[in-house]
């Protein structure tokens, strides 16, 4: 049964039993570019009694710098290493946990945010946004998949330039690299925007899975999977007992909290609703629930 | 327990046990643009006493002209109305199955030949090859991906021209037009060629199947799904006790046969060993089994 934040007493339960505040982004601190109200007081007030804040998003289009530049556009502040979007996890879990060798590269499918994450941890990268990869190929015509035994990995995350020849490409390294890793950034199989779903980063993978089926699965990086969590711990050695995951999807943010050991909040802004928590038949029980983070704010104007 | 054919007893007996054969190609007939030896003496002579002969391919990439282009080139008869590809089969199956109304569209995701096909039966569409929908779109712009109540169908095949463009339309059409259908020309998830392995028809739709999982699931009308067993029985009405499916593939052709109770014919010529079909364990057994068609060549001979 989850335990639902109403009274100030709970309010004040909640901060005081953990140290450390992971956040999902869009559903919890905002909607698209808009703010969610109260947000940004509980913010500064949670960083003024010295909780350490982790920004953790499935979002694998954007380098940390990009997610920075858009909480100091909203007034929110974010150090860059409190930010974990899953192309840097990503980047992170090859040099840091694989030990991804020197001489060898990833193949990417995904955007430039991906490849600016690979930079950033040293790690050689092609395909991606490499003109020569976006583009069309002719039918039937495959003398462009020409095999290359330096890709170590396939990295497969949201891409809205996917096409055949990065699929074939892939395909290969994977089919006839016997090593070669297969990582997805997240699998999240769509996302709201714009009025309507679309398919997600999980979509963009699911032809090399399909093809692959029996053969190699991949390790999947973003939440609810764990090598996400692993990568935070690595860089910031985090007590699970004294870290609560805050989100707004089960089967994402609080899923990974459960997975991972840690305390769960589910906040009732994004796509999950109170009806949906008190499902007798629920799979997954978020530790507590409250209406929405802008919530905490009169211990913030009380403090 | 398959019987393997192989004095002219067996090959007697297993010719005049049936009055229609329906045959893959790739692997049974030819290999890409080459023959297998005996095959073309052996149809000339079934043709000669009066068998019935369909050749029945998943390729989703030809109409029935341009297989029949094949043929002719290869030098072996081959009407018409016995040449069944994925994609003319799937024009019948939404004409003449589905009764498909005139006053929409099938939103297609695949190359020429399915438009051929559709446009075959007056079936009307739109994407596929329309240069419109053969672009890449810039990260997060969905301005382009509007609804239209008109699509009644998402019809996926192999594309080489798959984008994002494609699956999002496609996607939104099936999650927002409530009655619309979701048809896959055939689910292979990958074919030799060019001395690799390359991504089939179903990585093509993979994308969609996973964003769609729990929401909508496909109608497949290729080998071993019976869709186009029943285009081919609603054009020819066969006898099914008089009929053998022959193909090289336990899971596609022979799965196939057997799941439409026709008697089934495995040839070795294609991706499946002796060794393959002696397995205790295994789970598709073909009722007969032979070398390769060309094996009924002295029946030819000696007529």
């Amino acid at each position: 049964m989850s335990r639902f934040i109403e009274s100030h007493e709970d309010l004040r339960y909640f901060v005081d039993r953990f140290d450390n505040f992971l956040f999902d982004c869009d559903g919890v601190i905002w909607h698209g570019d808009e703010l969610i109200p109260g947000v940004k007081e509980v913010l500064v007030y949670l960083r003024s009694i010295k909780k350490r804040l982790i920004f953790v998003t499935n979002n694998a289009t954007k380098s940390r710098e990009s997610f920075k530049s858009k909480f100091d556009r909203l007034g929110i502040q974010a150090d860059l290493d409190e930010i974990f979007g899953s192309a840097y996890a990503t980047a992170l879990y090859l040099k840091r946990i694989l030990k991804f060798p020197e001489n060898r590269k990833v193949y990417v499918i995904g955007e430039k945010g991906v490849e600016d994450e690979l930079a950033s941890e040293n790690v050689r990268f092609c395909g991606g946004t490499d003109p020569a990869d976006n583009e069309f190929l002719e039918l039937m015509d495959f003398s462009s998949i020409t095999t290359d035994k330096e890709v170590g990995a396939v990295l497969c995350g949201f891409d809205m330039h996917i096409n055949y020849k990065k699929l074939a490409k892939a395909h290969r390294y994977l089919i006839e690299n016997e090593d070669c890793h297969f990582i997805l950034t997240n699998d999240d199989s769509t996302f709201p925007t714009d009025g309507s779903i679309f398919p997600g980063s999980g979509a963009i993978s699911a032809p090399l899975r399909y093809a692959l089926v029996g053969k190699k699965t991949p390790i999947v990086v973003g939440k609810p999977h764990q090598p996400m969590l692993d990568c935070i711990l690595d860089k910031h050695h985090l007590d699970r007992s004294k870290t609560c995951m805050i989100g707004d999807r089960l089967d994402t943010d609080i899923l990974f909290g459960i997975n991972g050991k840690l305390s769960t909040l589910l906040v009732l802004t994004g796509v999950v609703s109170k009806a949906d928590v008190q499902k007798v038949d629920a799979k997954i029980v978020p530790e507590f629930v409250i209406e929405s983070l802008g919530d905490f704010a009169p211990l913030a104007s009380s403090f």
